[in-house]
């Protein structure tokens, strides 16, 4: 038996993933009991299909919840959440909190600690997939935070995940996040770089996406990004405003080291260049409209 | 049969590849004839080895063999064998060409046109693969030049590789060969400032490059170059100096057409580094001793 299917599930962040994650946790017989979002509609639909009730006060949101998963944009909506004059540590003895956006990390330790000051507990699990896997409970999860918290949340972690990793102390699991998606990013740049000056010598990109399959240039976004960059496919699964932040989130993790990143920056100033034109909102795979002749 | 077995064949640059395609195509049965280097006692012991002549004239070579291999280090190496006072051309009427080095790829269409104006034959074969597989007749090659004079040699190219694709005219494959290059550099280099800021951060190298494997972030690279950038073991598959030239060649092209690559010259930035450093012969893997604290 999973105890935490006893227990009042809230949603706080009702996007592409959150709404998805709380279809998916009550499907498999959670008892999702509260939502909320900043498009009031959005939860009142997403309440209405799931039996919930759509909250607008995050203290009351913690007042009918006993854990309550976040997965809010940024920085500023993560503090305005936990520290604005309404929030969810109003109330919160007792709740266990699952932050799962992509934050600086110093965010996910200030507010793990002002959860324990109200006798809450608190764990970040970062997610390095995307919508289908948000909705079918096979999300990629890295969890930070106090060892005894994971474990005794695992059961619903596991019900949200295909792979669990618990990484380390709250922020360890943004810091791995964010290398994870600066990485990515960079492929991603890397590509568009190579399948645009293709493109303008007149190689037959199929053929050159072949053999970058069998070679050194192999990548995982080289499965996921080349046709969508040859078709300007960008239908958003991760978009480039995120690109942008999370390469952000990486490049001050290293100016606090010390450590020289000059591709992390490149590719930061192209997705940053992306938002600049308006196209923020595309996917990830859109930085190839930099870099096709007569895209931009 | 194979007709090609009968054919006297021809090595020209018989460094760490090219002596091992010697050693492959003498072990498979064909007839090595003729070897020259420009360290003459590498040439004196593979004859030695191989049955083979060692010549010290190109002219004389050619005058020895039927199929020439060369596999030379850059442009001004290839300008120097085809069109310096002795070259491989004199009396290479009814000679096939094939040329095995990445170089830029106006060299290959000149040279090849050289070729067909005394009664020869040329293909371009670039190799993206290492060693082992030279030795091993286990190559990655792209073959650019007449798609007539590719299948009259296929037999040989057959030999020498695991994938052959035919890629398109002269300087075509050159031109692939540079694209896959320089995204498998920046792939490097951008694994390298992953790792190098986990490092700083103490986060678990090992657990990171598991995290990377089955994300976003996993590459070629990744299962290529991490560890060894983890153990600084810079023994060299892919030289650091090689990297900043192949990705120089790609740059050259992409500025020919005009497109925007700041990834790519950020790499090569990164490698040029290496070799202002001394470090040019350390595998592409050193380029993260430039991203590790306390290493440079």
């Amino acid at each position: 038996m999973n105890p935490m299917k006893d227990r009042k599930i809230g949603l706080v962040g009702l996007g592409r993933m959150g709404g998805n994650m709380a279809r998916c946790l009550h499907e498999k017989g959670y008892h999702v009991s509260a939502v909320l979002d900043v498009n009031e509609s959005v939860a009142a639909e997403l309440a209405d299909e799931l039996g919930a009730t759509a909250y607008t006060k995050l203290s009351e949101l913690t007042a009918d919840a006993d854990v309550i998963l976040t997965v809010v944009t940024d920085d500023r909506a993560m503090d305005a959440i936990f520290f604005g004059d309404d929030n969810l540590l109003a109330g919160a003895d007792g709740c266990v909190f699952i932050n799962c956006a992509t934050l600086t990390p110093a965010v996910h330790q200030r507010v793990e600690a002002a959860a324990i000051k109200v006798g809450a507990q608190c764990l970040e699990a970062c997610m390095a997939s995307s919508i289908p896997q948000a909705r079918n409970g096979e999300l990629f999860l890295m969890v930070g935070g106090e060892e005894s918290v994971f474990h005794a949340n695992q059961p619903l972690l596991d019900d949200l995940s295909k792979a669990l990793h618990f990484v380390g102390p709250a922020g360890k699991a943004s810091e791995v996040k964010a290398l994870v998606n600066m990485v990515m990013n960079i492929n991603t740049a890397a590509l568009a770089e190579g399948l645009g000056i293709g493109d303008a010598l007149g190689i037959d990109l199929k053929m050159l996406c072949d053999i970058f399959s069998q070679t050194g240039a192999n990548s995982r976004v080289l499965e996921t990004d080349a046709e969508d960059m040859i078709l300007r496919d960008h239908d958003c699964y991760f978009s480039a405003a995120h690109a942008a932040k999370d390469s952000g989130i990486a490049l001050a993790l290293a100016a606090e080291q010390g450590v020289d990143t000059p591709l992390a920056q490149a590719t930061w100033n192209q997705f940053t260049r992306l938002v600049t034109l308006g196209k923020g909102e595309l996917d990830k795979s859109g930085v190839a409209e930099l870099t096709f002749q007569g895209r931009t």
